[in-house]
């Protein structure tokens, strides 16, 4: 399956290779980062997206410091430490940005080498991070295609693709190993307000693969549900707590909602790193609440008046008992979901 | 309360005054329809729209045809019918327009006196209209107010308000005359994808009559009941099966699922005029495909591919079994809704 690879080394190997997602869908433009300037500001403007997406571009952008030729070791290493506290602070809330940064700085603080080796030794570190990124998205794919079977017609929200991972994405993995199991599969892409992620990414990446993808309002799903056009759904997940309880995208616990009304089952695909032991239940969820421009302003219109005040949270939770299953890269967890890592053992 | 008029005569009487809603919620720009030309043009380009509002617009706006200077009355009755038909063209789907000119049509034709008193008596007709379509609205309000408690918070979809009518509106009337009663009401408004009538019309009415709205994306909606923050639905109705289930704007029958799963009431206001005798059930209801580019080029930008397959039904139908009470302008209908008209008496 050809997916798209948002991030990549240069053809030199000498700098890093983005696809400057603020252009899609109407254009396909890759930039080549070659400083920490650069890396920095592809990352704050979201030229590059997706948590997994955004760790491997902060772990790729921070090798850019070092070339080999520092005069000692541990000049190298102070500009590698410079450079993540730089790349790190132009996203702060992205968990895995600070994740991968923090590999790579430990990496180089326990280097034992000249310069050289370090800027060999760094990049070979930011590739694994890549490696293991994708081989998670196959894995996660892998398992989730056992869940549609031949013919099936699956709804998604938002972009949980290869645009915001280093491989297939996480619910449309499932979609992608399947199509190359050869499978029919067919993809209902909610446009999901107020960025659009599914529109913009999600039907463009899926369109661009070869997958038949139809986008909709997120309002028509319970609608296409109704009709019986739907046979599952499958999202990804921006955190899981404990008891199975999903932080996702606004809307998902509406169609989670719709979905078990209409007897469509409901999955959620998420590498294991996304279950937070440290939170027992959705309810400790804190949600981001976003600009009251996205929805004021979306599209460089005036959508609302100027004034009035606006709700924008970012993400909603879906209880676990909504949810028939959950497809980590590890094992397809089903109800009562007393196999997640941290579930309570009481 | 002072709700926004969007259609009345002009000051001197010989004009149509209509809110040019294409502009909002940007600026509130009022149009001075002075011929059968500039009728047609406000009608088919969404100046004037809402299925009430398009018929009194088109009522009022064929009087212009005539000046009472006409040589014979049969003269002035053959512009009035010539006029009427051009202005049913211009928008042809619209149940209301073509209802409101056959009454002026038919007013002309049985007229017996001279073009003057023909004119005279034509504009009291589309007055009156106008007025019984205000008094409908507030009868609606009057019933729909007394589902309100003080205090309540009032999510609603759509518009279906003052700027649809030539009153109050439908499910806003409700809000409206609470508010007049000395009732705290705060209501959320979804912007309802694709055309935003909840962020660009809904929010900028209830805002200007002093109302407190609030604005969110369709899919914030379960997530705003999940958390207790929602006392009631309210929406309008474009037609009413006779077992009770309601065709309205797309995304009404996710709402309507996310309220029976949260324990929300969720109500529809109409008129009884929108209940249809000849549509058994909702299953026979026909459903509008409206336009792909309302979806893949939202606003003049692209918000999707250019070739990408889309869905874009207008309306869905919501279960009548998923509807606390439907108000209309008679009475306050229950379910199992055996009192409505037209119901099955079986």
């Amino acid at each position: 399956m050809d997916v798209i690879q948002p991030v990549a080394w240069t053809s030199d190997g000498t700098g890093v290779r983005i696809l400057d997602q603020r252009a899609l869908p109407a254009r396909e433009i890759y930039r080549e980062l070659r400083s920490i300037d650069d890396v920095c500001d592809a990352i704050a403007t979201l030229a590059v997206r997706g948590a997994p997406a955004i760790g491997i571009a902060g772990a790729m952008g921070v090798t850019l410091a070092v070339s080999g030729a520092e005069r000692s070791t541990s000049d190298a290493v102070d500009a590698i430490s410079a450079a993540a506290a730089r790349i790190a602070a132009s996203r702060p809330t992205a968990v895995n940005l600070g994740w991968a940064l923090d590999r790579i700085v430990c990496a180089a603080r326990t280097h034992r080498g000249s310069p050289l080796d370090l800027a060999i030794a760094l990049r070979a570190g930011a590739t694994r991070i890549l490696d293991e990124d994708r081989a998670m998205c196959r894995r996660i794919g892998e398992l989730g295609a056992t869940l549609l079977p031949d013919g099936a017609r699956v709804l998604t929200h938002c972009n949980a693709g290869a645009l915001a991972t280093g491989g297939m994405g996480t619910a449309l993995a499932a979609i992608y190993v399947a199509a190359e199991q050869g499978r029919r599969v067919e993809v209902f892409a909610d446009e999901t307000r107020p960025l659009l992620q599914g529109s913009r990414l999600t039907a463009w990446e899926l369109h661009r693969a070869g997958i038949p993808v139809t986008v909709l309002v997120d309002g028509a799903a319970a609608t296409l549900m109704r009709a019986g056009a739907v046979d599952l759904c499958i999202v990804g997940a921006d955190r899981i707590a404990a008891n199975g309880d999903v932080a996702n995208k606004i809307d998902t616990c509406a169609l989670a909602v719709a979905a078990r009304y209409h007897g469509v089952p409901f999955y959620v695909a998420a590498p294991e790193s996304t279950f937070d032991g440290a939170t027992a239940t959705g309810a400790d969820i804190v949600i981001e609440e976003r600009s009251a421009d996205e929805i004021r302003c979306g599209f460089g219109t005036a959508t609302a008046p100027a004034d009035v005040s606006v709700r924008n949270p970012a993400f909603d939770v879906t209880p676990a008992a909504l949810i028939s299953a959950i497809v980590s890269d590890r094992a397809i967890h089903r109800p009562p979901f007393v196999d997640l890592p941290f579930a309570s053992r009481s």
